[in-house]
């Protein structure tokens, strides 16, 4: 009889709460925290685990990582709760959270002192994704690392990328990815905006550019939430100041200029104190509209 | 027996010729113009006419100005050669040209006073695709004008978006799709090098990212030309300081800011600096490399 999986997904946002349902579905047996008590209840009655997690730390097999940023998942591992010493050994961290390629070699290299496993493992795909575990993973570790990862890898996600064989590459993969994301929602929001100026009604942008050379991923998924006025959350606002902040920092290390970068960033910057940070982040072409005196779809100025 | 079609094509470079091509193949009498002799001589050699064009100009269906910008299509229409004055009435100008709405609507005013219908049709799709008559035509312009260019758009479009019912929204959408374009080339080269000061390399960088949310249709198209090191014009550098400044230029006058336009516009204005006007536009990542100290694919710095 093949061995049960003990897995854990910290952090039960919507991104995390989907990747345990998915573990859940998976037939492990999942374990969830959050700092509320909402989505832990939730997860008990999908069919998770009633235990406290940080009580049967020592009985996990891997732990999904699924906070903010690089500060929050130190803090799981090393700070307050400080789950890796208490893990056993030849266990599993799998870091989820966009951070800066020396942070998650960093992270990799406390780990080991425990004899637990470090996963450098960005997430892209977006919520419903994570909900169905189709994710894209860019995952760069030691093939003991992925060893030890495959289940909840293959619980979660559609596509696993193999960046490279410690960590640090997978989360400059997450970085590259982020700086051209970041971007595209920005440039969709500006590109819709000016055509608005000049006659073209945010459906037929849609519909024409789709279909031209001027599509994105990022504009074919994002702009029709502003064509039809709903910015309930898919993906925050809140995400754009802090991840292009991150690729920033990199980019000011290793001495590129990263204009497009910086502009986005900007934009992103003023839609937060606009008051949009909790809004889908297609809201920033309320930044646009807001400046040049148009009124988007649903919306009234 | 259905009447013979004449057609005209002012401008024989990459996208003209290739159009040009297109229309013999639909079995059109076709004549070409163009300032340098070479290509006229070509057109001739692959079927098209002998006659020079501006002695049979009464006799002409449709005429396809496939010209630089607003001016060359004026000077095309109503300048030295004037040949707007000399068409036969219910004919048509289709005019490919990336040029601003306010001057595309002038166009077709001054052009229905000597009885000539005119189309507004920027076209998308690069010189592959011209040959091949397989654009995509973003046109605008009466039902007239439409109905008498037809036997053109359907010999040289393989996709026809009817934007509007006047000169100006056809122009207009070709702007807002070369300002993502653009945008899009320069933030593929921002990203890709970025990626390599972090030890991604760019085949990697191509190989994930088309797969993620950060792709974009020029990202895929452009992306392969750094990793094969070819710069060999497609769409060259030169395109962009000409048509994002038109871009910048509506954008003033409508009084919407747009940020990430001119900070790409700027990236390519760098590039022409460098000498680097006539190479494939993807050559902009050469502007990051320069000033990261990186060396591209195939380029000894």
């Amino acid at each position: 009889m093949k061995k049960e999986h003990n897995t854990a997904v910290v952090g039960l946002g919507s991104m995390g709460y989907g990747m345990a349902l998915s573990c859940v579905r998976a037939g492990h047996k999942t374990y969830g925290y959050d700092v509320s008590p909402e989505p832990m209840r939730r997860l008990q009655n999908e069919g998770g685990q009633g235990e406290k997690l940080f009580e049967i730390i020592s009985t996990i097999d891997a732990v999904m990582v699924v906070v903010l940023n690089a500060r929050q998942t130190e803090d799981v591992l090393f700070g307050t709760h400080g789950i890796v010493a208490q893990m056993r050994k030849g266990s599993v961290i799998v870091a989820c959270a966009t951070m800066p390629p020396d942070f998650a070699r960093d992270m990799e290299e406390r780990c080991s002192m425990f004899g637990v496993f470090y996963l450098d493992a960005p997430i892209s795909g977006g919520s419903i994704k994570a909900a169905a575990g189709q994710l894209s993973i860019m995952a760069s570790g030691t093939s003991e690392a992925f060893a030890a990862a495959s289940a909840v890898l293959n619980a979660t996600a559609e596509t696993i990328f193999k960046i490279g064989k410690t960590a640090g590459p997978g989360s400059a993969m997450k970085a590259v990815n982020q700086l051209l994301a970041g971007v595209h929602i920005a440039t969709m929001a500006e590109a819709l905006t000016f055509g608005m100026t000049q006659g073209v009604a945010p459906e037929m942008f849609l519909e024409v550019i789709s279909k031209c050379a001027g599509s994105s991923w990022m504009l074919e998924n994002r702009a029709p939430h502003i064509v039809s006025g709903d910015y309930s959350p898919h993906s925050q606002v809140n995400i754009w100041p802090k991840d292009l902040g991150i690729v920033l920092d990199i980019a000011r290390a290793a001495n590129l200029g990263t204009p497009l970068a910086a502009a986005a960033l900007k934009q992103f910057e003023e839609a937060v104190e606009m008051g949009l940070g909790g809004e889908d982040d297609s809201a920033v072409a309320k930044v646009y509209a807001h400046n040049a005196g148009l009124s988007l779809p649903g919306e009234i100025l």
